[in-house]
C-alpha cells in the first residue's frame, strides 16, 4: 500500500441525496484540487488557511461538473493527518461518478477500504483500537454498541492499556538494567512494588477479559432463542417484536423450519431472536433435524423464550403434561440458562383459565430467578412489553450502566488473554526467585501484547485485516 | 409553510456510508447546534467566522453522541440565504437519526421536501428555474441532461428571459404613461423600436418554445422503440445494449409481451429502449393486443429499431416477403419516424447471405437519411457500436453542441407559449392600430408570463407542487 499517493473515494452512502460528499487524502489533495476547483472570489485553495469552506465550480477544460462547496484541511490538522479536501457536491449518483473519476484521472488513486483511517493510524491521530472503533462505531445499530464503540474511540479503553504497558515498561528497563550489573548484585527494582503492580495488572485484565463476554453479545446482539410447538405463535411473536412482517405467518403447524434471524432495541440492547421449529417429539425426519437445530440454536443462546399455545393447554390436560415434560427436559439439558415461559393467546382466555396455565406451569420452576411465566396474547400486544423488560433484566448491563470500559474485539481480548498468561508466569517465576534475565523475557511479552492492542506492536497482514473490514470511503 | 422555524434534515443519501451530514437552516440554527456542540477548542460556534469548520462532540446531558465536524454558515452567506450549520457525522443510520432527533427534540423542526431550496428563492438566492434546476440537476443521469440542468442553474436560461422582461417592461411603462396623458395624443414609445423588440421577443421565444422537443426528450431519454418478430433477438440486443441482463431471454417465441423500459447514455444522451411484443400477424388474442402496444410504442417514440432474423431471412423467401411487407406496413404508418432495420444473428452467416439480406431489405428504402440497415450480432458485439452511433445520429443534438439555451420543463414551456401568445397579439394589434390601454393589457400579461418562468409572479400552489418534487434534505 503506497501512502505516497493521493487517494479519493466517495464518503457518503452510495444512492441519490440532496448532497454528496468526495474526500481527497495526500501530499496533493490540495494541488489537485486547485486545478479543477474555481471558487466565486477567484482564490485558490492551496493559499487559503485550515478548516475554511470555499464555494466555487469543477471545472475541467470547458466544462462544468458542478457547482461545489470545497473543504480544506491542511496537514497535520486533519482527519488522515494528511492534506484533505472534501468536496460537498449535488447527490446526483451521476454527478458522483464523474468528479470521481475526474479526480481519479487528474493525480489521484480510488482509495482501499478503510485506508483513511489508516493513514490517521499511521499519522498518530488514532492508536489501532480507537481506528477499530471507527468501523465499529459505523456499524452501531443501537444505543448500547454505540456507547462502547464511542467510549473506545474516544480512547478510553487504550489508555488504560497504554497506563499499564507504561508502568510495565518502566520495570522492565530496571530489571534489565540489573542484567548490566549482574556480577553486583543490585536490585534496582523493588520487587514488592512490582508485585503489587503485577497484581494491579492482573486485575485490570481479568475485569477486561471478563467485560468480553458482556461487550461481544452487545456488539452482535443478544442470542433469544424462540422455542415451542409448531403453530404457537412463535412467528406472530416474533413479528410482534419486530413490528413487521419477517417471518411468514401461516395456520399450518410446523411451517416454521428454518431459522430466522432480527434484531430488535430493547432498552438500547439489541436482541437477536432466533425462531426455531421446537423440540416436540415427532417422526417425521425434516422435524427431527429441525429439533436437533433448536437444540444447538438453545446452546448459543442467551436466553430462551418457549412459547405455549394456550388455547391448547386449556382444552387437552394431556397437553399439558406434554409440555411440562418439554419444559423438564429443557431445563434439565439446559439447567443455567435463563428462561421465559410465554402462554400465548391470553386474548382467548377467561380469566380462571388464566390462573389455571399459570398454577399448572409454576410447577416446573426450580431456580425463580432464571424462570419466568407470563400470559401474552402477540396479536393484541397485551404482555409484550412486560416481555422485553424481563429479556431486559436477564441481560448484565451492570458494566454498561457504569461505564466501565467493556472489550468487544476478539482480537483485543486474545491479546488481554496472552498478556495475562505472561503476567501470571511473571508473578509465579517472583514467587519461585527465578533469574531475572528468564524475568525479564515474560515481561517483554506482556509489554509485546499490550502493545498488539493499541497498534505499537503491528505487522503489515494484521493491518491489512483490520482495514480491509471498513467502507470505502471511511 | 412556517418559514420562520428552523428546519433540519438528513443531506446525505439514505444508508450506511463512511460520513453523513445533517443540515440545519433558519434563525436558531446556530444557536440550537451550540447547545448540543462541544467544539475542542472550547469556542462557541455564534463566535466564529462563517464558513469555518469546527472539529467536536455533539452531546446531550451526560451522553456523546459522535465525535463531528461542524460547517458555519452565516445568513445570508449560505445556500438558504439563513443561517445554516451542517453536521458531518460518523455514517451509521443509528447515528443519523439520533443526532437528527436529538435536533428535532430541541428546536429544530423535520424539513420538507425541497424547503432548503424554496427558502434559497424566497431569500433572493435563486430564482424558480434555478430552483427547479437543482432538482434537474439530482435527477440528471447523463451528461446531456446534466449539462442542461447546469446551465439553467447557473441561470443561462433565467437571464435571457429577465432581459426580455425587463425591455417589455420599459416599453409597457412609456406605453402607459401615454395614458396618463391621453387627452393630449402623445407618443412617448417609439413605436417602431417596439416592433422591433416584439420581434426579437418573438424568434426568441419560437427558438425556446422548438428547443422543447429536443429537451424534454433528453431530460428523459430518447424513446426508442424496439420492434420485431417474436424470438429474432430483441431481448439480447437489449441486454447487450444495457450490458446486464434485465429483459428474460428466453427461446419460446413471443415470451416478451410486456414492454420492459430501460435507458442507456451513449455519447452523453440518454436513450430509453421500449421493448416491445412486434407486430407479427396473428390469431392469438394476446399478441394483437401487444400489437396494439407496439403501434402505440412506436408512435411515442423518436426512433424505431426493427430486428430481423437473419437465419430465418436466409433459409425462407416467404418470411422475406413477409418481413417486407411488415416494413412497408411500418413505413406507411410512419413514413417520417427514423428507422433502423438490424438484421441480427450475422455470425452465423456466410458472406454471401449478408449480401443477399442486404440486397433485399434495400427495396423498401425510400428515403436513404431517415432508414438505415445494418447487419450485427447481439451475441459478439458485432455492429453493436455501428447501432449506437446511428442512434446519436439520427438525434438533433445541434442546440447542444452549440451551447444553446434548451428548455425541459414542461411548466417553462407552458408560459412561453402563453407569452408568446400575447406577443403575437401586441404585435396584430399595434399593425391594426388599436388602443393603447388595451395594448397596455396585452403587454403586462406577457410580462406575467415571464415572471412565472423566474418566480417573479408565484403562488403558495405553484410553490407547493414544484418543491414537493425535490427530495428531503435539500
Amino acid at each position: 500500500m503506497n501512502t505516497q499517493d493521493t487517494i479519493a473515494a466517495l464518503a457518503t452512502p452510495a444512492g441519490s441525496g440532496a448532497i454528496a460528499v468526495i474526500r481527497l487524502s495526500g501530499k496533493q489533495a490540495i494541488a489537485i484540487a486547485d486545478q479543477h476547483f474555481r471558487s466565486v472570489s477567484n482564490k485558490k485553495l492551496s493559499e487559503q488557511k485550515s478548516h475554511t469552506i470555499h464555494l466555487g465550480h469543477i471545472v475541467d477544460d470547458n466544462k462544468t461538473y458542478d457547482e461545489t462547496l470545497v473543504s480544506l484541511f491542511k496537514a497535520p490538522n486533519s482527519y488522515t493527518g494528511e492534506n484533505v479536501v472534501e468536496v460537498s457536491c449535488h447527490g446526483s449518483p451521476y454527478i458522483q461518478q464523474e468528479l470521481l473519476q475526474l479526480f481519479l484521472r487528474n493525480g489521484c488513486r480510488m482509495a482501499n477500504a478503510g485506508e483513511f483511517t489508516l493513514r490517521a493510524f499511521l499519522n498518530g491521530k488514532l492508536d489501532l483500537s480507537q481506528a477499530e472503533a471507527v468501523a465499529d462505531l459505523i456499524a452501531s445499530e443501537n444505543e448500547a454498541s454505540h456507547q462502547i464503540a464511542m467510549q473506545q474511540m474516544r480512547g478510553g479503553f487504550s489508555s488504560e492499556i497504554k497506563k499499564l504497558r507504561e508502568e510495565l515498561l518502566n520495570f522492565a528497563s530496571l530489571i534489565e538494567l540489573e542484567l548490566d550489573f549482574a556480577e553486583e548484585d543490585v536490585e534496582f527494582a523493588d520487587r514488592g512494588a512490582f508485585n503489587e503492580l503485577l497484581e494491579r495488572i492482573q486485575l485490570v485484565l481479568k475485569r477486561l477479559i471478563d467485560s468480553f463476554a458482556v461487550g461481544n453479545v452487545i456488539k452482535n446482539g443478544i442470542p433469544v432463542a424462540l422455542v415451542g410447538e409448531p403453530n404457537v405463535g412463535k412467528s406472530t411473536l416474533l413479528n410482534t417484536l419486530l413490528n413487521e412482517e419477517r417471518a411468514i405467518v401461516s395456520s399450518i403447524a410446523g411451517t416454521t423450519r428454518d431459522t430466522i434471524e432480527d434484531e430488535i432495541s430493547i432498552a438500547g440492547i439489541g436482541f437477536r431472536f432466533i425462531d426455531t421449529a421446537g423440540i416436540r417429539d415427532t417422526k417425521d425426519e425434516v422435524e427431527t433435524i429441525g429439533i436437533r437445530k433448536t437444540f444447538e440454536k438453545i446452546e448459543q443462546s442467551q436466553v430462551v423464550v418457549y412459547i405455549i399455545d394456550s388455547l391448547r393447554v386449556k382444552k387437552d390436560r394431556a397437553n399439558v403434561e406434554s409440555i411440562k415434560i418439554e419444559l423438564r427436559k429443557l431445563r434439565n439439558k439446559f439447567p443455567q440458562k435463563p428462561l421465559v415461559i410465554i402462554a400465548n393467546k391470553k386474548d382467548q382466555l377467561a380469566q380462571e383459565e388464566q390462573l389455571f396455565i399459570l398454577d399448572e406451569i409454576s410447577d416446573i420452576i426450580t431456580q425463580k430467578d432464571k424462570t419466568k411465566i407470563l400470559l401474552i396474547s402477540a396479536k393484541t400486544n397485551s404482555g409484550v412489553e412486560e416481555l422485553k423488560d424481563i429479556l431486559h433484566d436477564f441481560v448484565n448491563t451492570g458494566a454498561l450502566r457504569n461505564n466501565e470500559t467493556i472489550v468487544t474485539n476478539s482480537r483485543h481480548y486474545d491479546s488481554l488473554l496472552k498478556a495475562l498468561e505472561e503476567i501470571d508466569k511473571v508473578k509465579d517465576g517472583m514467587a519461585h526467585g527465578i533469574p531475572s534475565d528468564l524475568l525479564a523475557i515474560d515481561i517483554r511479552q506482556a509489554i509485546h501484547h499490550f502493545g498488539e492492542i493499541t497498534g505499537q506492536i503491528t505487522s503489515d497482514d494484521l493491518l491489512g485485516n483490520i482495514f480491509a473490514n471498513f467502507c470505502i470511503g471511511k
